[in-house]
């Protein structure tokens, strides 16, 4: 199975990726072993639980190995650094064929080609239900990290993309048992394949921006989490908010889906109107102003959804709900 | 929760360990951060899963903690490195009390800090079965790594501490399901609270041994896997193991556990005589010579164990089989 799994995640010979020319020892001794540099060095792990994160109903083995890899990109993309090698823990049940799992080690290692990231370690172990553990190192491609702790009053609020099409598809996954409902490939994209930010983050860095969080939790959970860190509050224009358009096909609640859906693993970040007309301008991702961060000596406390008319909007939900809790 | 983990994995604000000298950010933004060097870097991930790895019957919340990262501290151990971080993925029943849970980061970071590793990130999520993924960083402390590949013919082969303890007890809690047989301390202790050699290690480097591997899988396997990478065989005397004294208490066949049994998590390293007369003088724990080094030329395929008088004796298994599997 070693052998195998070496083989589905041998890089390119040709690559010339920083990770690859700093590799020492990948998979096949007691550690995973690179030459280290002086730059801030990130790390991330993140878990997908069969049933609770995704079923292999709707995600296939390649799905899961992109998307585990992705979100724990998203994180490192959210610090603004770039990701140079990934662990990987994989339990599942013994009956499991390896086709299955080269399969998942195939979908992560073309993520991983893409990014530059080496797959260089990681465990298999007997389990009932299947979970992928990825860990992910990188570093800071300068001095400075995208921290939840910088935003800063008056700084305007922006995200990349298109929001809802993880939550969009996750509802309609569970109304549409029978499969009578086609659901679109956008929505399915969106759920099984996002595409960590990484190139944007580092726009966001090199023009300036000082504050970022990946979108996981939810457009309102991850915002409030930096309201938390960085001592402020913050009010969003539910009409600026970028819909997913595919949302509208299937969801009965397109906005709550980018309020409240996470997944989308977008980036969300702060900073002043000049920063923002400069990285608006070298973007691949299409940004979007939603709102504004405030002072919290003149504005009420947390994130404030408001309608078109300036009215307060009540949050239904605070948070993705996962499949199986 | 995280703040409840956040108190319970905070390192002692006297640490002067240079993890938390180097340490920019830790639980509570998108991944940990910290100052680079240009030292060799290790990393490393392994998994306990319940009824697989470990079972609550002989297990409490902190041996899981403690045992969790002690089997990950073994790997940066056998490079002959020292750990700096550790991330930590706990999947578990959203029935389990947090009170479980901080004791759990409790036991993990008891052991951290003994050997100046600081927890820095993590994620829960729900699932049916408790998994603890744990994740380490460290790095080398010269220029020599401790691999696989290094061993050369006519090394000796020596162990630390004694073996076969946590296999004995292991074998002991499957025959005394109603409880009727005390368990010696010392095996319980073997099987849930290893000790990873990290000083042995730094000794082992110091004193120019180039090969190690920790003892995860069994004696004879683990062996096994030093023969296949550096393409060597090796032979070891029966009567020279060194094991657990403790386990003629309870296993049928105390000479087993140490051949086969796995999760030791002691190191074997091979050397020349010279330089196993200087380690031998300096180590803290004990170590023993079992065998010797072959050349593939003039010796059997692979590991070769042979009693007192030379013969060749037969392997009854071939590593460690798990809990449930």
């Amino acid at each position: 199975m070693i052998e195998l799994i070496k083989d589905a995640t041998r890089p390119n010979p040709k690559s010339i990726s920083d990770a690859c020319q700093r590799l020492v020892i990948g998979i096949g001794d007691d550690t995973a072993a690179w030459h280290g540099s002086p730059r801030v060095q990130l790390a991330t792990t993140d878990s997908l639980v069969e049933n609770v994160h995704f079923t292999f109903e709707s995600s296939t083995w390649q799905d899961l190995g992109h998307k585990s890899l992705a979100v724990n990109l998203s994180d490192i993309a959210a610090m603004g650094g770039r990701a140079l090698y990934a662990l990987v823990s994989l339990t599942c049940p013994g009956s499991v064929d390896s086709v299955c799992i080269t399969d998942f080690y195939r979908g992560m290692t073309q993520l991983a080609a893409k990014h530059g990231v080496v797959i260089v370690g990681g465990n298999m172990s007997a389990s009932s239900e299947v979970t992928a553990n990825v860990f992910v190192v990188g570093e800071a491609i300068s001095n400075t990290l995208l921290r939840r702790s910088s935003a800063q009053a008056s700084d305007l609020i922006a995200v990349t993309g298109s929001l809802g099409g993880a939550a969009a598809a996750v509802a309609a996954l569970k109304s549409t048992a029978t499969g009578d409902i086609a659901i679109p490939q956008a929505l399915m994209q969106a759920l099984l394949r996002p595409e960590p930010r990484l190139a944007t983050a580092h726009v966001l860095v090199a023009e300036g921006v000082q504050c970022a969080i990946d979108i996981s939790d939810g457009l309102v959970a991850d915002l409030g989490h930096i309201c938390e860190c960085s001592n402020v509050n913050a009010t969003i224009q539910a009409s600026q908010i970028p819909v997913n358009p595919e949302c509208h096909e299937v969801a009965p609640d397109p906005l709550g889906c980018a309020l409240y859906g996470g997944e989308d693993y977008e980036l969300l970040f702060t900073c002043n109107a000049a920063t923002y007309e400069r990285v608006a301008a070298r973007l691949d991702v299409t940004p979007t102003i939603i709102g504004e961060i405030m002072d919290t000596r003149t504005s009420s406390r947390g994130v404030v959804v408001v309608d078109a008319e300036g009215r307060t909007l009540t949050p239904g939900s605070t948070g993705w709900k996962h499949f199986g809790i």
